[in-house]
């Protein structure tokens, strides 16, 4: 059961998952395609209507995906497809991911928080009631874990302190409402494990760019969102999406912040392995889900350098840092236990090739140029509703 | 502002504050009043509404307290109510505080997480907007670090690995809804100061005990409640009740659960020295606020010597542990911040004579023997609604 799979991560998944034989269900409330209408930013891509996707992938593979139309919020429809369907996995994507939307104003961070906390709540209440053996793979974020002076290791870490030791929870210091709502859950579902014994693997995802899988390649209506916007773009793809048209590369602030990275088509197998080696009854596992580190500097050197062998001019230009962080900073973080399941990464500088630069110049004529400046500031939020009026 | 200011320790804080010379606003809901109602389970001592009491302390001490009534989830009651009083220190007690209370259903728990999470961050985002320089004090609980097997540290902890150094937030592991939705609190303002500027002071406040402060003392009608019963009471307040009616004191487990106590004439104290010392602007400070460690068997014994010097003959009972903790394990908590600034606490030993063995004594005939008993399993925890019907 994959919550929020008609989203970016999630659409990909569900396609990799039933490729491989696993029967598949999608729930969603189809609010992320609301986000889109409200903001009056649309994916790069051509994506279509959920309904359409599924029947296209039933004709191109011979697979049929279950759906359910419904908000995990509403414990009522929730209760519903967990008794239906009876996952042996439940791969929850199904939160609000965009860090600056949660920045936005009072409504969305509260709506942020309510929606990411209590839909993972909620899902944990069905597994350990209806089917307390399933193991939940939640996703969570790197951005949990912020930009401390010490290695982060995989959601625990070791500590001798005063002359004894334990095995604690890694610190958190997260750092806009979404990624707090992502620390939240985390706390939530350790205490779940414990308490009740349910199985759950935290995957704490890097940044992920890129378009197309194996399965989206199949045909153009399977195509997956690209989003390029300041709101729900991520950097990377915002980049490859700004050389596609000509705009300078927009790094914020002093372009030293450093994260973890990772291909889509990682993302799908990630998930893969996740559910194929569950977690133990009672276990709380955090997987750390990137392959490869990189600072927005780093980024715009990749994408310029990429940019010139399709014959584009890249430019960069550095803009005022929106959001409060280190723009400069040690940055080390451990990933080794999803390629010790099997993982074998995609390397970036591959992939902005074959996958992303070439994507951003074929629908170069559908990006909308007054997306693509920062528009959400960490400092400036208020109670005050943002109303974002559509330009020309 | 005193948000909760009708609760247990809400309303002695407001008292003691006004009687210091301070300008004391309550804002409170009422809805623990409400709690009280829908359970049938009320306070040992007979307290009056919230309208009388204020009466009483104007003619009793000359004082005026302004009162709010109302939501602080309600952003719009907030607004105003920040806006007309104008604090210089919002004093944050206003949450759903009982851990069994958030572990009887879902919709409890669901309840607490999203009253207690969102409470706090419109407190947050109307200091933001208009009060900038307000000083956020934050009742947080010394149950957000669980029981590590290192030694509690005061909000941070500086953590060599791998040859590098850095003070990170200390790591938390708490047991209950509850408990966790100061976990998410605590995250979430310390990003506020980080991202805002904000100055907050967070309070992890151990388990309070006693009745009598010296304004509450005053008048029979200034009464401070008294919880007891297995929803609401704390440990040692339902030990000296259960010891009062000849009941056995009933240990959950086997009693070896360690905590911080603290009597409630210090947590007035601890809220006096808090504002009276506040955070820097930005700052976000941690003080462990308690006095004294005791596991549930040293509170048993001390109960069971204290009650025969009253003439009492006080047993106490083994009773499966209804929560999901450790029931024996290493505890040593820091707690000299607050000592550093003039707390100088009251002792456990003497306060059980002076303020709590002889009130449940006093009011023994109110005592409701169905409510002393464990009501609320961890494990047991389910989305269908638990329904409290009143007994005889």
């Amino acid at each position: 059961m994959i919550v929020g799979g008609d989203g970016y991560c999630g659409w990909a998944s569900a396609l990799h998952l039933s490729k491989l034989g696993y029967e598949v269900a999608i729930v969603d409330s189809l609010v992320r395609r609301l986000f889109d209408e409200q903001l009056g930013m649309y994916t790069l891509t051509p994506i279509t209507s959920l309904q359409k996707r599924v029947k296209r992938w039933k004709e191109v593979s011979g697979k049929q995906l279950a759906v359910y139309i419904g908000d995990v919020c509403d414990f009522e429809f929730l209760e519903d497809a967990v008794r239906t369907f009876k996952p042996e996995a439940v791969v929850h994507f199904g939160e609000q991911r965009s860090a600056p939307y949660s920045m936005m104003d009072r409504n969305r961070a509260v709506f942020t928080q309510q929606n990411n906390v209590i839909g993972t709540m909620n899902i944990m209440f069905a597994i350990k009631e209806f089917l307390p053996e399933c193991h939940l793979v939640k996703l969570g974020t790197m951005g949990e874990y912020g930009t401390p002076n010490i290695d982060i290791e995989e959601g625990f870490i070791t500590i001798t302190h005063n002359g004894r030791t334990d095995t604690l929870p890694y610190p958190k210091q997260a750092s806009s409402f979404y990624h707090l709502s992502k620390v939240h859950d985390s706390h939530n579902i350790a205490f779940a494990c414990k308490a009740w014994g349910m199985r759950a693997t935290d995957l704490n995802q890097g940044v992920v760019y890129g378009v197309h899988t194996d399965e989206t390649s199949l045909h153009e209506e399977l195509i997956n969102r690209l989003d390029y916007d300041a709101v729900f773009g991520t950097a990377l793809n915002r980049f490859c999406v700004q050389a596609a048209v000509g705009h300078p590369l927009t790094i914020y602030g002093k372009g030293g912040q450093t994260r973890g990275y990772l291909d889509i088509r990682d993302t799908v197998r990630c998930i893969e392995l996740a559910i194929a080696n569950p977690a133990k009854l009672g276990e709380f596992r955090v997987f750390n889900q990137f392959t490869e580190q990189f600072s927005v500097n780093d980024l715009a050197k990749l994408v310029t350098k990429a940019g010139a062998k399709l014959g584009l001019e890249v430019k960069a230009t550095n803009v005022p840092n929106p959001r409060v962080e280190a723009e400069e900073h040690y940055y080390n973080a451990k990933h080794t236990r999803l390629v010790e399941l099997g993982l074998e990464p995609h390397l970036l500088s591959d992939a902005l090739l074959d996958s992303l630069l070439n994507v951003a110049v074929q629908y170069a004529d559908r990006v909308d140029m007054d997306q693509i400046l920062p528009a959400v500031s960490w400092k400036k939020i208020s109670s005050k509703p943002k109303t974002v009026v559509g330009t020309a």
